[in-house]
């Protein structure tokens, strides 16, 4: 093992969200400064030593960024790729290239995980309208279009039921590329939040058991009520894709749980809104995990001590965090950020259950 | 009860170090902006969305300050009063001055906890040679003789066991104001971490047992190994103090358990080394707990889910973080400080016992 990253590094965090805000304050916590890289509004740069506001095409600032800084890490995972080029030849980036473009492109990450053997949704490429007939044969219906890349929290999907919803879908989508995705049957979801060292140490949290409303996560409940063997092959699953990848960092694997066993649904390259109740839960929580693996420290002990459920804070839900406050085991979290806006994630509370 | 401090309101914090680091991140997970105010080097800044760098009698410097703040709080008490008179003047501070004066001076707070009903040393005032006699009357020897003002990790103290030793120390404070103490026979020494809202509601935590060396604390460990009834005592005492000062926010008491029951050691008007477990052991830790009473939200659930030792990482101490950080359950803070001192707090690590 290397030694680690030396105390008082700058730690490059690309996007400056509540993921970049708690992975900052994660970071401070062992020791480290942050500088957070976002063009817009940045409520992580509020707990972060430096700040640069300037778009992902302004070469001038990504470099001077990387150059503050000792490595760069991030919390989404669409980043254009010339910026990627342009830091990686200045900076070591945490996770790195591969594991986003793996998981940037829902045909290529769907590929990737066939290819090391894993069960997905049944999928085919939908490159124009002439490609929809190839790959609903391969769906079946019902299936969802979804667009290869910058989807997340339901945007840019849509539900088919035949031909015609498929050929008006895919005309919504503005000629993006697209993939078409059977609909697993499943009873619930859960996700596994894993993390691998840079020395290839592997370390997985218990698997949550994950509600959506209107295609966004709701609650995350642990333990899932999943039977043991589920919940060793949810860790054995997420460590064949961490290896596969050379993954360094935080990952978040979301999973159906059908009558044939776990099918994966998707992987996120970072901290994952499903591990936010490991705050609560755990001696070390998700965001300081994935500083650890990236700043080349042990990883931290991944068991739970708590049974806990964690509720998003969606919209005007964030009116109601003084009243959550007063109740029994309630953690709140707030994520700074301005306007309360429909469907905007304003924060989330963890409420540990005895 | 007043409404909450609004989200995204900015808290002043005077004392930029590892406290006002801590407080910093607790106050931005709840939705605040913090403004750090220290006139030297802030580790604390490096969390907070914004730093006065000036020192504590820049009055212009003040009153910015206190104009970019909704409210103020402190992480030390050492606050020059001229300070304290013009921020007071410009905006609301919890805790309140009173409080402030009442810990400031060991004089004062001997005789506040007395004329409340509580057990401390036997005391008396020094102000010059000509008071030992009857100062060391009141207190027997072997006594300790301290600062009035000013002292903290065992500065300003010295241990004395006569007359002649008592005008030696006495001569190094530089004619400053003492008092002498008595010696008290105890078995161990345990803190209590207590908590008063803006409404009057009182929450403590589970007394924390603590070993010092060097007159600096070492560790904290709780369960504290003493009977539920002195348990209940110990929270009746903090209880008793936070309600005699009409206090807000987060107060550490130490005491001592002595064959007679709980005899007052000192009080610290705001969070406390001694409480840095929480932050493994609660869902609400103190620093969180500082900003819930001091921004008018519900006092958090103080009640303890695991057994917790908590091991300050002094000087080179610090060099063991990242071993430490690789056993199981230990979680690691460290506070961002440059330079590595003998006697100087680096950070520390929590361990959850099962």
């Amino acid at each position: 093992m290397t030694e680690p990253l030396a105390p008082g590094s700058t730690i490059g965090i690309l996007g400056g969200g509540q993921l970049g805000r708690m992975l900052a304050m994660a970071a401070a916590r062992l020791g480290y400064r942050c500088h957070i890289y976002e063009p817009g509004a940045a409520p992580a740069a509020d707990v972060a030593a430096g700040w640069t506001q300037a778009p992902y095409d302004d070469v001038e600032a990504l470099t001077s960024f990387a150059r503050a800084c000792d490595l760069v890490t991030f919390e989404f995972e669409n980043i254009p790729a010339a910026a990627l080029e342009r830091l990686t030849s200045l900076v070591p980036l945490f996770p790195d290239r591969r594991a986003l473009e793996v998981s940037q492109d829902r045909l290529t990450e769907k590929r990737f995980l066939r290819d090391i053997g894993l069960a997905t949704a049944p999928f085919g490429a939908v490159d124009g309208p002439e490609s929809l007939g190839h790959a609903l044969s391969e769906t079946g219906m019902p299936a969802i279009l979804k667009t290869r890349r910058f989807g997340y929290d339901g945007k840019g999907q849509a539900r088919i039921a035949d031909m015609n919803e498929a050929k008006t879908a895919l005309a919504t989508f503005g000629g993006a590329p697209a993939i078409a995705e059977g609909v697993v049957p499943f009873s619930i979801e859960i996700s596994v939040i894993a993390a691998r060292g840079r020395d290839g140490s592997v370390s997985a949290y218990d698997p949550g058991e994950n509600v959506h409303e209107d295609g966004i996560l709701s609650t995350t409940t642990v333990p899932a009520r999943i039977p043991p063997g589920l919940k060793t092959d949810a860790v054995l699953i997420a460590s064949r894709i961490l290896n596969a990848l050379d993954y360094v960092g935080v990952l978040g694997v979301e999973l159906f749980v059908t009558a044939d066993g776990l099918v994966v649904n998707e992987i996120a390259p970072r901290v994952h809104n499903s591990g936010h109740w490991t705050q609560a839960g755990c001696a070390v929580d998700q965001f300081e995990q994935h500083i650890r693996a990236i700043a080349g420290w042990p990883l931290g002990d991944g068991s739970r001590h708590a049974d806990v459920r964690m509720e998003n804070l969606i919209g005007d839900d964030v009116h109601r965090a003084v009243a959550l406050a007063a109740e029994p085991g309630v953690q709140v979290h707030l994520y700074g950020k301005g306007e309360v806006r429909a469907g905007r994630k304003m924060g989330h509370v963890n409420r540990v259950m005895r």
